[in-house]
Protein backbone atom coordinates (compact mmCIF):
# COMPACT_ATOMS: atom_id res chain seq x y z
CA UNK A 1 0.00 0.00 0.00
CA UNK A 2 1.22 3.56 -0.82
CA UNK A 3 1.39 5.10 2.57
CA UNK A 4 2.35 8.98 3.42
CA UNK A 5 3.80 9.78 6.82
CA UNK A 6 4.27 13.35 8.16
CA UNK A 7 5.99 13.82 11.70
CA UNK A 8 9.23 11.60 12.11
CA UNK A 9 10.01 12.61 15.56
CA UNK A 10 10.62 10.19 18.70
CA UNK A 11 7.24 8.51 17.88
CA UNK A 12 7.21 8.90 14.62
CA UNK A 13 9.95 7.51 13.45
CA UNK A 14 9.43 4.07 15.02
CA UNK A 15 6.18 4.19 13.77
CA UNK A 16 6.76 5.34 9.79
CA UNK A 17 9.78 2.45 10.16
CA UNK A 18 7.25 -0.56 11.20
CA UNK A 19 4.91 0.24 8.23
CA UNK A 20 8.05 0.04 5.53
CA UNK A 21 9.22 -2.80 7.05
CA UNK A 22 5.43 -4.53 6.84
CA UNK A 23 6.54 -4.40 3.16
CA UNK A 24 4.89 -0.64 2.28
CA UNK A 25 5.79 1.81 0.09
CA UNK A 26 6.98 4.96 2.50
CA UNK A 27 5.91 8.53 1.19
CA UNK A 28 7.70 11.15 3.50
CA UNK A 29 7.73 14.64 4.31
CA UNK A 30 9.99 16.19 7.00
CA UNK A 31 11.08 19.56 8.10
CA UNK A 32 14.48 18.77 9.17
CA UNK A 33 16.34 16.77 6.30
CA UNK A 34 17.98 15.01 9.66
CA UNK A 35 14.90 13.09 10.25
CA UNK A 36 14.43 11.24 7.05
CA UNK A 37 18.39 9.66 7.32
CA UNK A 38 17.00 6.54 9.11
CA UNK A 39 14.41 5.61 5.84
CA UNK A 40 17.61 5.20 3.55
CA UNK A 41 17.65 1.63 4.16
CA UNK A 42 14.33 0.94 3.54
CA UNK A 43 11.86 1.54 0.77
CA UNK A 44 10.62 5.12 1.40
CA UNK A 45 11.14 8.35 -0.98
CA UNK A 46 10.80 12.48 0.59
CA UNK A 47 8.89 14.74 -1.20
CA UNK A 48 9.20 18.42 -1.09
CA UNK A 49 5.43 19.10 0.87
CA UNK A 50 3.05 17.47 2.34
CA UNK A 51 0.50 17.92 -0.54
CA UNK A 52 3.30 16.21 -2.67
CA UNK A 53 3.29 13.04 0.16
CA UNK A 54 -0.60 13.29 -0.66
CA UNK A 55 -0.32 12.83 -4.21
CA UNK A 56 1.30 9.77 -3.64
CA UNK A 57 -0.52 7.81 -0.92
CA UNK A 58 -3.81 6.36 -0.45
CA UNK A 59 -3.54 7.25 3.54
CA UNK A 60 -1.53 9.37 5.60
CA UNK A 61 -0.55 9.40 8.88
CA UNK A 62 0.66 12.18 10.68
CA UNK A 63 2.14 12.37 14.31
CA UNK A 64 3.12 15.65 15.41
CA UNK A 65 3.13 18.03 18.27
CA UNK A 66 -0.14 19.98 19.00
CA UNK A 67 -3.29 21.01 17.05
CA UNK A 68 -2.15 23.94 15.43
CA UNK A 69 0.70 21.41 14.09
CA UNK A 70 -2.38 18.98 12.72
CA UNK A 71 -4.30 21.77 11.06
CA UNK A 72 -1.14 23.14 8.93
CA UNK A 73 0.21 20.31 7.02
CA UNK A 74 -3.23 18.61 6.51
CA UNK A 75 -5.27 22.19 5.92
CA UNK A 76 -2.69 24.48 5.47
CA UNK A 77 -0.52 26.02 2.37
CA UNK A 78 1.27 23.25 0.99
CA UNK A 79 -1.31 20.36 2.71
CA UNK A 80 -2.43 17.21 2.72
CA UNK A 81 -5.54 18.72 1.41
CA UNK A 82 -4.06 20.34 -2.11
CA UNK A 83 -2.53 17.17 -3.28
CA UNK A 84 -5.41 14.75 -2.16
CA UNK A 85 -7.52 12.82 -4.33
CA UNK A 86 -10.98 11.73 -3.19
CA UNK A 87 -11.73 9.05 -0.81
CA UNK A 88 -7.99 9.74 0.48
CA UNK A 89 -7.85 8.79 4.75
CA UNK A 90 -5.79 11.19 7.18
CA UNK A 91 -5.18 9.14 10.12
CA UNK A 92 -4.09 11.28 12.54
CA UNK A 93 -2.02 9.61 15.77
CA UNK A 94 -0.90 13.42 17.73
CA UNK A 95 -2.86 13.69 20.93
CA UNK A 96 -4.66 17.00 19.99
CA UNK A 97 -8.33 18.35 21.65
CA UNK A 98 -11.63 16.42 19.97
CA UNK A 99 -13.23 19.62 19.17
CA UNK A 100 -9.90 20.50 16.87
CA UNK A 101 -10.32 16.54 15.96
CA UNK A 102 -13.53 17.05 15.24
CA UNK A 103 -13.49 20.12 13.36
CA UNK A 104 -10.81 18.98 11.04
CA UNK A 105 -12.77 15.41 9.98
CA UNK A 106 -15.44 18.00 9.18
CA UNK A 107 -13.31 20.03 6.64
CA UNK A 108 -12.22 16.27 5.10
CA UNK A 109 -15.45 15.13 4.45
CA UNK A 110 -16.82 18.25 2.73
CA UNK A 111 -13.95 17.34 0.41
CA UNK A 112 -14.76 13.42 0.14
CA UNK A 113 -12.10 12.80 2.39
CA UNK A 114 -11.70 10.95 5.75
CA UNK A 115 -10.39 11.48 9.04
CA UNK A 116 -9.56 9.12 12.05
CA UNK A 117 -8.12 10.63 15.10
CA UNK A 118 -5.68 7.69 16.55
CA UNK A 119 -3.76 8.70 19.41
CA UNK A 120 -1.82 6.51 21.39
CA UNK A 121 -0.34 6.02 24.19
CA UNK A 122 2.43 3.54 25.44
CA UNK A 123 5.59 6.63 24.70
CA UNK A 124 8.68 5.95 23.05
CA UNK A 125 8.69 2.30 24.60
CA UNK A 126 5.53 0.82 22.71
CA UNK A 127 6.23 2.95 19.65
CA UNK A 128 9.34 1.38 19.01
CA UNK A 129 8.18 -1.94 20.27
CA UNK A 130 4.54 -2.05 18.32
CA UNK A 131 3.15 -2.27 21.51
CA UNK A 132 1.11 0.92 21.48
CA UNK A 133 -2.47 1.46 22.64
CA UNK A 134 -4.11 3.22 19.59
CA UNK A 135 -7.99 4.25 20.52
CA UNK A 136 -9.85 5.27 17.46
CA UNK A 137 -12.39 7.68 16.52
CA UNK A 138 -14.27 7.96 13.18
CA UNK A 139 -16.28 6.10 10.92
CA UNK A 140 -16.63 2.23 10.78
CA UNK A 141 -15.63 1.26 7.75
CA UNK A 142 -13.10 3.94 7.18
CA UNK A 143 -11.57 2.29 10.75
CA UNK A 144 -11.66 -0.90 9.23
CA UNK A 145 -9.47 -0.62 6.34
CA UNK A 146 -6.50 1.35 8.40
CA UNK A 147 -6.90 -1.28 11.36
CA UNK A 148 -4.23 -3.56 9.95
CA UNK A 149 -1.93 -1.02 9.84
CA UNK A 150 -2.75 0.19 12.66
CA UNK A 151 -2.19 -3.76 14.18
CA UNK A 152 1.37 -3.12 12.60
CA UNK A 153 2.26 -0.13 15.48
CA UNK A 154 0.39 -1.32 18.60
CA UNK A 155 -1.13 -4.52 20.41
CA UNK A 156 -4.21 -2.92 21.54
CA UNK A 157 -6.40 -0.97 18.36
CA UNK A 158 -9.84 0.02 19.92
CA UNK A 159 -12.74 1.81 17.75
CA UNK A 160 -14.05 4.09 20.53
CA UNK A 161 -16.84 5.67 18.41
CA UNK A 162 -17.27 8.30 16.07
CA UNK A 163 -15.26 11.65 15.35
CA UNK A 164 -13.74 12.67 18.31
CA UNK A 165 -13.98 9.62 20.30
CA UNK A 166 -10.17 8.53 19.69
CA UNK A 167 -9.06 12.03 21.44
CA UNK A 168 -11.61 11.96 24.26
CA UNK A 169 -10.34 8.43 25.25
CA UNK A 170 -6.97 10.02 25.11
CA UNK A 171 -7.97 12.44 27.21
CA UNK A 172 -9.29 10.21 30.20
CA UNK A 173 -5.84 7.91 29.62
CA UNK A 174 -4.08 11.14 30.60
CA UNK A 175 -6.57 12.19 33.68
CA UNK A 176 -5.96 8.64 34.55
CA UNK A 177 -1.88 8.59 34.59
CA UNK A 178 -1.64 11.99 35.33
CA UNK A 179 -3.42 12.29 38.17
CA UNK A 180 -2.05 8.38 38.89
CA UNK A 181 1.63 10.05 39.23
CA UNK A 182 0.43 12.56 41.48
CA UNK A 183 -0.99 10.51 43.87
CA UNK A 184 1.99 8.05 44.16
CA UNK A 185 3.83 10.94 44.06
CA UNK A 186 1.65 12.60 47.29
CA UNK A 187 1.73 9.08 48.77
CA UNK A 188 5.54 8.47 49.07
CA UNK A 189 6.17 12.17 49.89
CA UNK A 190 3.65 11.69 53.10
CA UNK A 191 5.39 8.45 53.79
CA UNK A 192 8.90 10.22 53.99
CA UNK A 193 7.60 13.04 55.60
CA UNK A 194 6.15 11.03 58.39
CA UNK A 195 9.45 9.12 58.82
CA UNK A 196 8.42 5.72 57.42
CA UNK A 197 9.93 4.39 54.36
CA UNK A 198 7.87 4.38 50.67
CA UNK A 199 9.43 1.46 49.23
CA UNK A 200 7.58 -0.40 52.30
CA UNK A 201 4.76 0.93 51.35
CA UNK A 202 4.87 0.34 47.68
CA UNK A 203 5.52 -3.30 48.90
CA UNK A 204 2.51 -3.37 51.44
CA UNK A 205 0.18 -1.80 48.89
CA UNK A 206 0.68 -3.97 45.66
CA UNK A 207 -1.15 -6.70 46.33
CA UNK A 208 -4.91 -4.39 47.17
CA UNK A 209 -6.91 -1.78 45.68
CA UNK A 210 -4.14 0.68 45.52
CA UNK A 211 -2.60 -1.31 43.12
CA UNK A 212 -2.24 0.40 39.72
CA UNK A 213 0.63 0.15 36.82
CA UNK A 214 1.42 3.80 38.15
CA UNK A 215 2.24 2.85 41.49
CA UNK A 216 4.01 -0.56 40.05
CA UNK A 217 5.92 0.99 37.06
CA UNK A 218 6.50 4.89 37.81
CA UNK A 219 6.45 4.37 41.82
CA UNK A 220 9.64 2.07 41.64
CA UNK A 221 11.49 5.19 39.57
CA UNK A 222 10.39 7.46 42.37
CA UNK A 223 12.53 4.99 44.52
CA UNK A 224 14.90 4.24 42.05
CA UNK A 225 15.29 8.27 41.62
CA UNK A 226 15.35 7.86 37.69
CA UNK A 227 13.66 10.68 36.52
CA UNK A 228 14.57 10.22 32.88
CA UNK A 229 12.05 10.41 30.45
CA UNK A 230 9.69 8.14 29.80
CA UNK A 231 7.08 10.92 28.83
CA UNK A 232 7.85 14.17 29.66
CA UNK A 233 6.31 16.61 31.93
CA UNK A 234 5.78 19.23 29.45
CA UNK A 235 4.27 16.97 27.25
CA UNK A 236 1.71 15.81 29.99
CA UNK A 237 1.21 19.50 31.26
CA UNK A 238 0.27 19.91 27.24
CA UNK A 239 -2.19 16.75 27.72
CA UNK A 240 -3.77 18.03 30.83
CA UNK A 241 -4.27 21.72 28.83
CA UNK A 242 -6.27 19.90 26.51
CA UNK A 243 -8.38 18.14 29.06
CA UNK A 244 -9.24 21.20 31.01
CA UNK A 245 -10.10 23.24 27.98
CA UNK A 246 -12.55 20.58 27.39
CA UNK A 247 -14.10 20.69 30.68
CA UNK A 248 -14.49 24.48 30.25
CA UNK A 249 -15.94 23.64 26.78
CA UNK A 250 -18.46 21.04 28.47
CA UNK A 251 -19.41 22.99 31.93
CA UNK A 252 -17.97 19.96 33.41
CA UNK A 253 -15.64 19.92 36.91
CA UNK A 254 -12.51 17.60 37.33
CA UNK A 255 -11.13 18.77 40.55
CA UNK A 256 -8.35 15.93 41.05
CA UNK A 257 -7.25 16.69 36.87
CA UNK A 258 -7.30 20.32 37.75
CA UNK A 259 -5.20 19.94 41.10
CA UNK A 260 -2.93 17.70 38.97
CA UNK A 261 -2.73 20.03 36.08
CA UNK A 262 -1.38 22.92 38.16
CA UNK A 263 1.61 20.56 39.48
CA UNK A 264 2.17 20.27 36.21
CA UNK A 265 2.17 23.76 35.51
CA UNK A 266 4.62 24.09 38.43
CA UNK A 267 6.78 21.26 37.59
CA UNK A 268 7.43 23.16 34.03
CA UNK A 269 7.57 26.49 35.54
CA UNK A 270 10.35 24.87 37.96
CA UNK A 271 12.45 24.37 34.81
CA UNK A 272 11.85 20.11 34.68
CA UNK A 273 9.68 20.33 31.89
CA UNK A 274 12.46 17.83 29.79
CA UNK A 275 12.31 15.37 32.58
CA UNK A 276 10.24 12.83 33.04
CA UNK A 277 6.53 13.86 34.79
CA UNK A 278 7.45 11.51 37.77
CA UNK A 279 9.04 14.48 38.76
CA UNK A 280 6.26 15.53 40.27
CA UNK A 281 7.84 14.11 43.51
CA UNK A 282 10.80 16.50 43.44
CA UNK A 283 8.16 19.40 43.22
CA UNK A 284 6.54 18.05 46.55
CA UNK A 285 9.62 17.31 48.18
CA UNK A 286 10.61 20.58 47.11
CA UNK A 287 7.50 22.54 48.99
CA UNK A 288 7.91 21.07 51.93
CA UNK A 289 11.48 21.00 52.44
CA UNK A 290 12.44 17.68 51.76
CA UNK A 291 14.83 18.25 49.16
CA UNK B 1 -3.65 -18.50 73.12
CA UNK B 2 -6.28 -16.22 75.51
CA UNK B 3 -6.86 -13.45 73.06
CA UNK B 4 -9.49 -10.42 73.93
CA UNK B 5 -11.49 -8.75 70.67
CA UNK B 6 -13.19 -5.48 71.25
CA UNK B 7 -15.14 -3.94 68.14
CA UNK B 8 -17.41 -6.60 66.96
CA UNK B 9 -18.80 -4.47 63.66
CA UNK B 10 -18.81 -5.31 60.07
CA UNK B 11 -14.91 -5.55 60.06
CA UNK B 12 -13.91 -7.10 63.75
CA UNK B 13 -16.83 -9.85 63.86
CA UNK B 14 -15.49 -11.47 61.21
CA UNK B 15 -12.25 -11.19 61.73
CA UNK B 16 -12.47 -12.32 65.65
CA UNK B 17 -14.52 -15.25 64.14
CA UNK B 18 -11.04 -16.01 62.59
CA UNK B 19 -9.54 -16.46 65.38
CA UNK B 20 -11.65 -18.58 67.43
CA UNK B 21 -12.25 -21.14 64.08
CA UNK B 22 -8.13 -21.18 64.52
CA UNK B 23 -8.45 -22.55 68.16
CA UNK B 24 -7.62 -19.35 70.23
CA UNK B 25 -10.18 -18.67 73.09
CA UNK B 26 -11.74 -15.52 72.78
CA UNK B 27 -12.80 -12.65 75.52
CA UNK B 28 -14.88 -10.73 74.28
CA UNK B 29 -16.55 -6.79 75.14
CA UNK B 30 -19.30 -5.41 73.14
CA UNK B 31 -21.68 -2.41 74.25
CA UNK B 32 -24.43 -3.73 72.55
CA UNK B 33 -25.16 -7.34 73.44
CA UNK B 34 -26.50 -8.24 70.07
CA UNK B 35 -22.66 -8.09 68.60
CA UNK B 36 -22.36 -11.27 70.90
CA UNK B 37 -24.72 -13.44 69.20
CA UNK B 38 -22.78 -14.88 66.47
CA UNK B 39 -19.81 -16.33 68.92
CA UNK B 40 -22.38 -18.35 70.71
CA UNK B 41 -21.26 -21.10 68.51
CA UNK B 42 -17.35 -20.83 69.36
CA UNK B 43 -14.94 -21.06 71.84
CA UNK B 44 -15.59 -17.22 73.15
CA UNK B 45 -16.65 -15.64 76.02
CA UNK B 46 -18.17 -12.14 76.89
CA UNK B 47 -16.47 -10.04 80.03
CA UNK B 48 -18.40 -6.89 81.35
CA UNK B 49 -15.74 -4.63 80.78
CA UNK B 50 -12.51 -4.04 78.27
CA UNK B 51 -10.58 -4.34 81.36
CA UNK B 52 -12.01 -7.27 82.31
CA UNK B 53 -10.79 -8.83 78.91
CA UNK B 54 -7.70 -7.66 79.50
CA UNK B 55 -7.16 -9.89 82.75
CA UNK B 56 -7.91 -12.77 80.76
CA UNK B 57 -6.25 -12.18 77.50
CA UNK B 58 -2.58 -12.16 76.76
CA UNK B 59 -3.24 -9.73 73.86
CA UNK B 60 -6.12 -7.77 73.23
CA UNK B 61 -7.19 -6.75 69.43
CA UNK B 62 -9.08 -3.27 68.97
CA UNK B 63 -11.11 -2.84 65.69
CA UNK B 64 -13.36 0.73 66.17
CA UNK B 65 -14.36 3.42 64.58
CA UNK B 66 -11.86 6.41 65.08
CA UNK B 67 -9.06 7.95 67.69
CA UNK B 68 -11.43 8.39 70.70
CA UNK B 69 -12.93 4.93 70.93
CA UNK B 70 -9.10 3.48 70.53
CA UNK B 71 -8.02 6.07 73.53
CA UNK B 72 -11.38 5.58 75.34
CA UNK B 73 -11.73 1.32 74.83
CA UNK B 74 -7.19 1.25 75.95
CA UNK B 75 -6.43 4.34 78.38
CA UNK B 76 -9.71 4.82 79.27
CA UNK B 77 -12.83 4.18 82.19
CA UNK B 78 -12.97 0.58 82.15
CA UNK B 79 -10.31 0.50 79.52
CA UNK B 80 -7.49 -2.35 78.61
CA UNK B 81 -4.55 -0.84 80.52
CA UNK B 82 -7.15 -1.04 84.24
CA UNK B 83 -6.92 -4.76 83.74
CA UNK B 84 -3.94 -5.61 81.72
CA UNK B 85 -0.67 -6.70 82.93
CA UNK B 86 2.73 -5.80 82.24
CA UNK B 87 3.17 -7.67 79.06
CA UNK B 88 0.17 -7.34 77.62
CA UNK B 89 0.26 -6.58 73.46
CA UNK B 90 -2.61 -4.60 72.13
CA UNK B 91 -3.34 -4.64 68.61
CA UNK B 92 -5.20 -2.05 66.53
CA UNK B 93 -6.27 -2.64 63.73
CA UNK B 94 -8.87 0.53 63.74
CA UNK B 95 -7.97 3.35 61.48
CA UNK B 96 -6.50 6.33 63.28
CA UNK B 97 -4.07 9.21 62.47
CA UNK B 98 -0.49 7.99 63.07
CA UNK B 99 0.18 11.05 65.36
CA UNK B 100 -2.75 9.16 67.56
CA UNK B 101 -1.23 5.82 68.07
CA UNK B 102 2.21 6.93 68.77
CA UNK B 103 0.55 8.64 71.13
CA UNK B 104 -1.54 5.78 72.70
CA UNK B 105 2.11 3.10 72.22
CA UNK B 106 3.70 5.75 74.28
CA UNK B 107 1.52 5.28 77.14
CA UNK B 108 1.30 2.04 76.88
CA UNK B 109 4.94 1.66 76.87
CA UNK B 110 5.52 4.11 80.38
CA UNK B 111 3.07 1.02 81.67
CA UNK B 112 5.38 -1.99 80.26
CA UNK B 113 3.15 -2.60 77.80
CA UNK B 114 3.01 -3.19 73.80
CA UNK B 115 1.07 -1.08 71.25
CA UNK B 116 0.87 -2.30 67.54
CA UNK B 117 -1.02 -0.06 64.82
CA UNK B 118 -2.40 -2.57 62.56
CA UNK B 119 -4.78 -1.03 59.83
CA UNK B 120 -6.45 -3.18 57.39
CA UNK B 121 -7.65 -2.75 54.19
CA UNK B 122 -9.95 -4.72 51.97
CA UNK B 123 -13.42 -3.97 53.70
CA UNK B 124 -15.75 -6.35 54.93
CA UNK B 125 -15.41 -8.76 51.78
CA UNK B 126 -11.47 -8.91 52.91
CA UNK B 127 -12.30 -9.52 56.23
CA UNK B 128 -15.05 -12.64 55.78
CA UNK B 129 -12.08 -13.72 53.20
CA UNK B 130 -9.08 -13.66 55.62
CA UNK B 131 -7.87 -11.86 52.96
CA UNK B 132 -7.34 -8.64 54.19
CA UNK B 133 -3.74 -6.43 53.96
CA UNK B 134 -2.39 -6.03 57.27
CA UNK B 135 0.26 -2.57 57.62
CA UNK B 136 1.85 -2.99 60.65
CA UNK B 137 3.38 -0.26 63.09
CA UNK B 138 5.25 -1.13 66.43
CA UNK B 139 8.87 -3.17 67.45
CA UNK B 140 9.86 -6.08 65.69
CA UNK B 141 9.54 -8.69 68.50
CA UNK B 142 6.43 -7.55 69.35
CA UNK B 143 5.46 -7.63 65.66
CA UNK B 144 6.70 -11.41 65.51
CA UNK B 145 4.40 -12.77 68.12
CA UNK B 146 1.69 -11.41 66.55
CA UNK B 147 2.34 -12.20 62.90
CA UNK B 148 0.79 -15.65 63.04
CA UNK B 149 -2.53 -13.89 64.40
CA UNK B 150 -2.56 -11.63 61.58
CA UNK B 151 -1.84 -14.13 59.07
CA UNK B 152 -5.22 -15.89 60.08
CA UNK B 153 -6.86 -12.73 58.72
CA UNK B 154 -5.21 -11.31 55.83
CA UNK B 155 -2.60 -12.59 52.97
CA UNK B 156 -0.85 -9.79 53.21
CA UNK B 157 1.09 -8.73 56.62
CA UNK B 158 3.73 -6.31 56.70
CA UNK B 159 5.57 -4.57 59.24
CA UNK B 160 5.81 -1.52 57.67
CA UNK B 161 8.11 0.99 60.67
CA UNK B 162 8.08 1.66 64.19
CA UNK B 163 5.03 3.15 65.58
CA UNK B 164 2.37 4.98 63.54
CA UNK B 165 4.20 3.84 60.25
CA UNK B 166 0.98 1.20 59.98
CA UNK B 167 -0.85 3.82 59.82
CA UNK B 168 1.11 6.11 57.79
CA UNK B 169 0.59 2.82 54.78
CA UNK B 170 -2.97 3.22 55.36
CA UNK B 171 -2.97 6.90 54.77
CA UNK B 172 -1.15 6.62 51.66
CA UNK B 173 -3.51 3.42 50.97
CA UNK B 174 -6.48 5.90 51.10
CA UNK B 175 -4.86 8.58 49.29
CA UNK B 176 -4.08 6.17 46.45
CA UNK B 177 -7.55 4.59 46.36
CA UNK B 178 -9.67 7.48 47.07
CA UNK B 179 -7.96 9.39 44.30
CA UNK B 180 -8.18 6.93 41.94
CA UNK B 181 -11.93 6.53 42.64
CA UNK B 182 -12.25 10.37 41.97
CA UNK B 183 -10.06 10.02 38.57
CA UNK B 184 -11.74 7.29 37.29
CA UNK B 185 -14.96 9.06 37.79
CA UNK B 186 -14.33 12.28 36.23
CA UNK B 187 -12.79 10.73 33.31
CA UNK B 188 -16.23 8.44 32.86
CA UNK B 189 -18.15 11.69 33.17
CA UNK B 190 -16.14 13.74 30.75
CA UNK B 191 -15.97 10.65 28.59
CA UNK B 192 -20.45 10.82 28.75
CA UNK B 193 -21.05 14.31 28.27
CA UNK B 194 -18.35 14.16 25.60
CA UNK B 195 -21.18 11.66 24.00
CA UNK B 196 -18.31 8.88 24.14
CA UNK B 197 -19.16 5.61 25.75
CA UNK B 198 -17.31 5.18 29.09
CA UNK B 199 -17.12 1.09 28.72
CA UNK B 200 -15.51 1.85 25.60
CA UNK B 201 -12.80 3.57 26.98
CA UNK B 202 -12.17 1.72 29.99
CA UNK B 203 -11.50 -1.24 27.58
CA UNK B 204 -9.25 0.34 25.81
CA UNK B 205 -7.49 1.51 28.86
CA UNK B 206 -7.19 -1.59 30.50
CA UNK B 207 -4.43 -2.94 28.97
CA UNK B 208 -1.85 0.23 28.94
CA UNK B 209 -0.56 2.69 31.84
CA UNK B 210 -3.90 3.70 32.78
CA UNK B 211 -4.79 0.36 34.56
CA UNK B 212 -5.34 0.12 38.16
CA UNK B 213 -7.73 -2.36 40.34
CA UNK B 214 -10.22 1.08 40.47
CA UNK B 215 -10.47 1.01 36.89
CA UNK B 216 -11.27 -2.41 36.97
CA UNK B 217 -13.38 -3.01 39.87
CA UNK B 218 -14.48 -0.06 40.87
CA UNK B 219 -15.21 1.35 37.47
CA UNK B 220 -16.85 -1.86 36.58
CA UNK B 221 -19.29 -0.93 39.09
CA UNK B 222 -19.99 2.65 38.04
CA UNK B 223 -21.05 1.65 34.76
CA UNK B 224 -23.32 -0.89 36.33
CA UNK B 225 -24.92 1.50 38.61
CA UNK B 226 -24.24 -0.49 41.19
CA UNK B 227 -23.73 2.00 44.21
CA UNK B 228 -24.19 -0.39 47.29
CA UNK B 229 -21.10 -0.80 49.90
CA UNK B 230 -18.79 -1.67 49.59
CA UNK B 231 -16.79 1.09 51.19
CA UNK B 232 -19.13 3.94 52.67
CA UNK B 233 -18.22 7.30 51.51
CA UNK B 234 -18.70 8.39 54.85
CA UNK B 235 -15.81 5.84 56.06
CA UNK B 236 -13.75 6.99 53.14
CA UNK B 237 -14.37 10.79 54.14
CA UNK B 238 -13.33 10.07 57.35
CA UNK B 239 -9.66 8.85 55.96
CA UNK B 240 -9.59 11.46 54.43
CA UNK B 241 -10.20 13.92 57.38
CA UNK B 242 -6.93 11.67 58.92
CA UNK B 243 -4.78 12.90 55.59
CA UNK B 244 -5.66 16.03 55.82
CA UNK B 245 -4.88 16.32 59.62
CA UNK B 246 -1.29 14.69 59.27
CA UNK B 247 -0.92 17.02 55.96
CA UNK B 248 -1.42 20.28 58.29
CA UNK B 249 0.65 19.30 61.16
CA UNK B 250 3.52 17.76 58.88
CA UNK B 251 3.09 21.21 56.54
CA UNK B 252 2.60 18.67 53.40
CA UNK B 253 1.11 20.13 50.17
CA UNK B 254 -1.17 17.28 48.50
CA UNK B 255 -2.56 18.74 46.04
CA UNK B 256 -4.95 15.99 44.66
CA UNK B 257 -6.06 14.50 47.68
CA UNK B 258 -7.26 17.77 48.69
CA UNK B 259 -9.61 17.90 45.66
CA UNK B 260 -10.48 14.43 46.78
CA UNK B 261 -11.02 15.16 49.75
CA UNK B 262 -13.27 18.11 49.01
CA UNK B 263 -15.62 15.88 46.68
CA UNK B 264 -15.94 13.36 49.80
CA UNK B 265 -17.24 16.20 52.18
CA UNK B 266 -19.69 17.27 48.96
CA UNK B 267 -21.11 13.37 48.69
CA UNK B 268 -21.97 12.91 52.48
CA UNK B 269 -23.30 16.55 52.08
CA UNK B 270 -25.32 14.89 50.01
CA UNK B 271 -26.81 12.51 51.99
CA UNK B 272 -24.82 9.95 50.23
CA UNK B 273 -22.47 8.60 52.81
CA UNK B 274 -23.81 5.65 53.54
CA UNK B 275 -23.69 4.60 49.55
CA UNK B 276 -20.26 3.49 48.26
CA UNK B 277 -17.19 5.99 47.35
CA UNK B 278 -18.07 5.32 43.80
CA UNK B 279 -20.75 7.51 44.26
CA UNK B 280 -18.85 10.37 43.64
CA UNK B 281 -19.72 9.93 39.93
CA UNK B 282 -23.57 10.63 40.83
CA UNK B 283 -22.14 13.94 42.40
CA UNK B 284 -20.04 14.84 39.32
CA UNK B 285 -22.65 13.64 37.39
CA UNK B 286 -25.17 16.21 39.39
CA UNK B 287 -22.76 18.74 39.32
CA UNK B 288 -22.87 18.52 35.18
CA UNK B 289 -26.70 18.60 34.45
CA UNK B 290 -26.15 14.93 33.50
CA UNK B 291 -28.67 13.19 36.40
Amino acid sequence: MKIGFIGLGLMGRPMALHLARAGHDLHLWARRPASLEPFREVNARAHISASEVAKHAEIVFTMVADAPDVAQVVLGEGGIVEGAAKGMIVADMSTIAPTAARDIAAKLKERGMSFLDAPVSGGETGAINAALTIMVGGEADVFEKVKPLFEKLGKSVTLIGGSGAGQVAKACNQILTGVGVAAVAEAFNFARKSGVDPARVREALMGGFAYSKILENHGQRMLDRNFKPGFKAWMHQKDLRIVMGEAHSLGLMLPSAAATAQMFNALVGSGMGEEDSISVLKLLEKMSGQE
